[in-house]
């Protein structure tokens, strides 16, 4: 099933510019044609194309689909890697196992200090498309370390570092069907006094197990540990 | 912690000509210096550099760590994608968590229909070193689907695919401490003749969630069902 996303489209009316090139220039669909919009807020509305014009393409509603939100939060805060291909398959996977919220962290050994969140997008748009999501996640600009913590320092926030201090693993720290809030290092982890800073504020210390995991695949295995408690 | 890789090194004596080269041309490391050296068959090497030559590195032993062989084995059978950056992704994630044994199947709806063999050994080599396992996984030719089943069906094989029919979910049908054999399809799934073929020989059709994932994901995430059981 190929899916369009278009998050002002409401059923009938002029498809965005983007999909309807990628609509008319590339798939080379027709008028008369069926094809399914997604607004990425749950909806997804199987439409007649009645003008297929390539920039302003025209859709007249059959139906609509409407889809559950979540049942449960998934929000992945996560150091971007120094290689931005890494990040960017990270982040694409996270979207397949359902994440609703990402925030790039800025630690104290970030080694990536800049990120450009439109190619984050991209890729998340992709992503929901191919897996066939309702729901876009919501996107955050890279957050200093100290001011996430200030926003969502709780108890359903885990932090998932490196150091032999008294943590237990996520799988055990996390209760089915609640919201997560999962907190991954850079490729030097975080430094002590982020960890501490996180305990202080409530949050629970956590490991991914026995393997020493690259960032990227850290953050790909604390999301799907959650994808499959609540399975 | 840095390791050099090196299957035919027995503690003292020279280190291999591609190990050399890195160790003094790119490491620039000097006469003297400590280095641990993997076997890939459970031992690491902590040895001196007695002869800093960089084809011919010359190494003194200084201690040997010896490491139990997993207790459980984790192979993954699975059709390389047509994007070969994917499929190694997926290979290097796979190392991280622990696989033994690796065989690319060849399927109906494979894309992807010859595999450089030396390229997957490289990047497990360096993902084995990266996250410091002291065991080399067997890695297997490109093999026929129909082949594999007669050399691997079994109880403990567990075929994941897509279709609407009797499965249970992976992290159900799986005991911990046991082996494992992931059969993981190419982007259009296996064929259902594939699946009923498997079934008939013993194995188990299995379930990876809700989610529709890509191949490479779906290995990724069926290694980290097993290595989360395990945990």
């Amino acid at each position: 099933m190929e899916l369009f996303y278009d998050p002002d489209f409401t059923g009938n009316g002029i498809l965005n510019e983007s999909e309807s090139k990628h609509c008319i220039n590339v798939l080379r669909h027709k008028e008369g044609d069926i094809i399914t919009v997604a607004n990425g807020k749950g909806q997804y509305f199987k439409c007649r194309i009645i003008n297929p014009h390539h920039k302003k393409c025209e859709l007249e509603k059959i139906e609509v689909q409407n889809h559950d939100k979540p049942s449960f939060g998934l929000h992945l805060a996560v150091a971007p890697t120094k290689n931005i291909d890494r990040f960017e398959w990270m982040v694409e996977k996270a979207m397949e196992l359902g994440v609703t919220e990402i925030t790039p962290l800025l630690c104290q050994h970030s080694e990536r200090k800049k990120l450009r969140i439109d190619r984050v997008e991209r890729i998340i748009v992709a992503a929901m498309k191919q897996s066939l999501k309702a729901y876009m996640p919501v996107i955050n600009d890279l957050t200093p370390f100290d001011q996430f913590m200030t926003q969502h320092a709780s108890a359903h926030t885990y932090i998932a570092h490196c150091y032999d201090s008294d943590k237990q693993p996520l799988k055990n720290a996390y209760s089915e069907a609640t919201d997560a809030i999962l907190c991954i290092g850079p490729e030097g982890d975080f430094a002590e006094q982020e960890v501490a800073q996180a305990v202080q504020n409530g949050c629970q210390p956590v490991s991914l197990g026995n393997s020493r995991l690259r960032t990227e695949t850290a953050g790909v295995i604390a999301c799907h540990t959650i994808h499959l408690i609540n399975e």
